[in-house]
């Protein structure tokens, strides 16, 4: 089981700081579903942040991505049969978003609690870079912050491969988030320094 | 702080099958002192099996090692500031040893509990791969088994790293200790399959 | 020596197709500069296409960047002391610009001829990054094509790494740059296929 | 095509020492066959060393092993379809052999020659192995130098993986083996140094 499916599972462990609401939900990996569940989702919750979490099967930390392209380019097909190559995801749209949540202070935050953690400069051209990249265009001139996180293979996924892949314990997982989630409150509730 | 001393330190909490005791012991990285002290405590204790961990900064697994060679070639001075080059360990003394830990049964029982596992081929030339040589060589006409487990780096020794490396909980080694300890006193009193 | 310097001495082993001529021009490694001097050698030579060639060591193929991103975070200074970090290359531009060469086909042209390609996604955070984001938006609403391609260390870079790092001969490397022109050049003349 | 069955088509471009005479023989890729083959051809031509180069994808460097052991474990089938796991090769035999090269000297030269080499401490456990424990045990009390060398894929090869992998252009493995014969041979005809 993808672990970040777990995280969900596990979000009633997550401290919200004082006034705040978690809510999970779990996407389709497919260019045409995922996100469209979210967009709905956010609609209905009307979030001040959007975390989305995909797995990166073969990287060793928990990676704030920094940016989504305009880009698909499958190198296997979706969930649902697509596999789109070398394609733009909105022909009109910008050539790319920057994510909008402090990534280098959550890297941080990460870290400084003992955890691996790093910015990544590329998201692939997968459904999660896609995801990334719609959810941004459609918080783009909202005062929502959005943006992606990668987190590694589970202990139980990496033992099953041959050879076996780095991997972070689930524990860890629900451990970063909480920190992301506190970290996130505090610097939206603090003033900006000048 | 070295993920294996933590293992010591946690030994307690290592369920110890009926009638065994389990004892830890901490060594020094020195090619000189190593041994010694590993030497001394088992003529103390009289062990049925010696498990010595080290740690392989950058593995992403769980590893028995599967052999010893009779070489010490050190890219870096131990702790006392030797530094031998492609030097036998024991001029007079076999070439290699095997370790005589049933690591296949091992790596099997640490894989099915979810845990990511290998067999590895080489120990390294530095004080790891020195201490396996003279612990086999030492038990090497007795009943004892002895072995060799390198294990990666903790998840705050990774956090450390730039870039991180591949982690793993030290939950997750304390859990791997149990299910190796259970795994070797079963095989031991279980009458070998024909 | 680097081998893009290397591929600008042996320019003059390329043939260039019927009634092409080709320029080679050595850049500094500095945010300042590396952009400044190729345009002045752009609007001297007046080119049809402008290849950017950097090296990505520890790479172990000819890459053909994709996009270059409004970024610049620089582990290291530049060669002039520069290190911006987390910093827009220019504040009021475009997010990213996808390289306007055809890059899946000089990939595939490459890969023919027997020598490892691929296209990558990122192309850094550094002067590399930098000089294909100037590069592609300077020749924006021109008929120019241009782009960035990234090459490993040659045997001679390699072999003095410890542990020594994957490495591309220089002699393949002229060869790709051959090809690459070749191709580019039929691609320009050859009508579009419907 | 395996870049060492090149190399014995173009062994005529290694300039063979004063007196000196190179010959090659291609070797099948299977435990029952390999070595036989190659004995036939060592009491046929009573060569003062053996050179024995096998191939290991995904490595970047030519790599001299330091040591065989005793011990055969493959992943996959050989060539003839036989497949042990975790077996002796001489039951009776050595636990390991140290190759009777001057691994050390070699790959200083080779490195000096501005091309990637490194010591290996692991053969694997397949049939490079396997040839490289049956040759040594073979030459053991004779005046015979032996030893394996890996070589990283050929460009050729390496182009066809998905994703790309580091390779070693043929020329240069021409070049590193006329420097390994002209090494041997004249650390062979000096005399030690004190």
């Amino acid at each position: 089981m993808n672990p970040t499916a777990v995280l969900i599972n596990r979000l009633h462990e997550v401290a919200a700081p004082g006034g705040c609401e978690l809510r999970g939900v779990l996407l389709p990996v497919t260019f045409r579903e995922a996100f469209q569940k979210l967009e709905a989702e956010i609609h209905a919750f009307d979030p001040d942040a959007v975390l989305a979490f995909g797995q990166a099967g073969g990287r060793d930390a928990i990676e704030f991505e920094r940016v989504a392209i305009n880009c698909m380019d499958a190198d296997i097909p979706d969930n649902s049969g697509f596999q789109p190559r070398d394609a733009r995801i909105d022909s009109a749209g910008a050539p790319a978003y920057f994510s909008t949540l402090p990534i280098r202070e959550l890297m941080e935050a990460v870290q400084a609690a003992g955890l691996p953690a790093r910015i990544s400069n590329s998201a692939g051209l997968y459904v999660c870079n896609f995801l990334m990249y719609r959810l941004l265009d459609a918080t783009l001139r909202t005062r929502r912050q959005a943006g992606f996180i990668h987190v590694p293979y589970s202990p139980e996924q990496a033992a099953k491969k041959s050879p076996p892949a780095p991997a972070m314990a689930v524990d860890s997982l629900v451990q970063a988030l909480a920190i992301i989630v506190e970290t996130l409150v505090r610097l939206r509730s603090s003033p900006r320094r000048p």
